[in-house]
């Protein structure tokens, strides 16, 4: 049994914004020399997220608007009692979920034909992390 | 440390429709003879998910017209401009998430007594394959 | 490869609650002597999730309000017919996610500065239960 831990650091321009991980996470599993196994792609932050879905343009600008509808910035939310701003952040990142797992098989991560992994940074212009854990044989 | 990987392939006659699958993955776990771990289950496409839940018909309705109502379709989404009419089937994938991990404990998938694994269609009428990958030992 | 196996039970004394549950997670961590890996932290019912964000009571009240909009209690689900009244609790327990797996590095959990793992009871005051399972090396 073999692990390789990489993080990924962003920093992004907007505050909202999609980054395609894909060829990062790639690169990562051809270092650790894993054939068979699994890649846990995880933010380590509580206001980002990690997704599987298509890198197409228009696709993501309707995940934004779908989220922003869903989890609405500017509402009165109670965690801003605390100073924060960024409540509507929190609740993006619980709907699109925080981390996903990619299967490896015979040393490629083991998708179907659209599947990209995406960070989704809902509270950018810092330093944010992801961990990047590959676990097999 | 074995691992064993078999795919499940669907092709269902309605758009969008929901599959109990806790059958084969179940198969799939006696082949591999893995008594302890986990055994990893996901959509390989990115307008389908997979999601643990009760094996009751009014809640499947109740879930698909939830489903339905948080991600509607007909809406004019940005990625229809690329000729696709899919725009809601990324979003009830997002939101119903495209994977689980099932633990394994003593040869068997280790479940409270309502957990049952179901395949989410949600733009179905062609060949679609789920991973179904076991870990362990 | 080792693993560890520990099952966590809740009574909780309010229907909804949210039960801040790092410090379990932890102690098990630590028993299983494991040093690399993943703990996969599983909710063993459908209306219950388990999911990782700040341990913020103002954020937890959002939270709770942002589900109950959501997935509204009091709807007449087609899922009542069998005499239940949960149909809002399944729908929470699928937006909200009945898992995460949290990465193990250097004998801890790999976390970000603010991560901190949650019980989501959306149907209590009955025992319930939550699988750790701790795999590595």
């Amino acid at each position: 049994m073999k692990f390789h831990t990489e993080y990924l650091t962003f920093n992004t321009r907007k505050h909202r914004t999609y980054v395609h991980i894909t060829p990062q996470v790639e690169a990562i599993l051809n270092k650790s020399d894993i054939k068979d196994g699994m890649v846990l792609i995880s933010a380590m932050h509580i206001t980002a997220g990690v997704y599987v879905n298509d890198d197409e343009n228009g696709l993501i600008q309707d995940i934004d608007a779908w989220l922003e509808k869903l989890a609405p910035s500017g509402n009165p939310y109670h965690h801003h009692k605390t100073g924060e701003d960024n409540g509507d952040s929190h609740l993006k990142a619980i709907l699109i979920h925080h981390q996903v797992i990619v299967p490896v098989t015979a040393g490629k991560l083991d998708f179907g034909p659209w599947q990209r992994i995406f960070y989704a940074e809902f509270d950018g212009q810092r330093e944010k992390r992801v961990i990047v854990k590959v676990m097999g044989e």
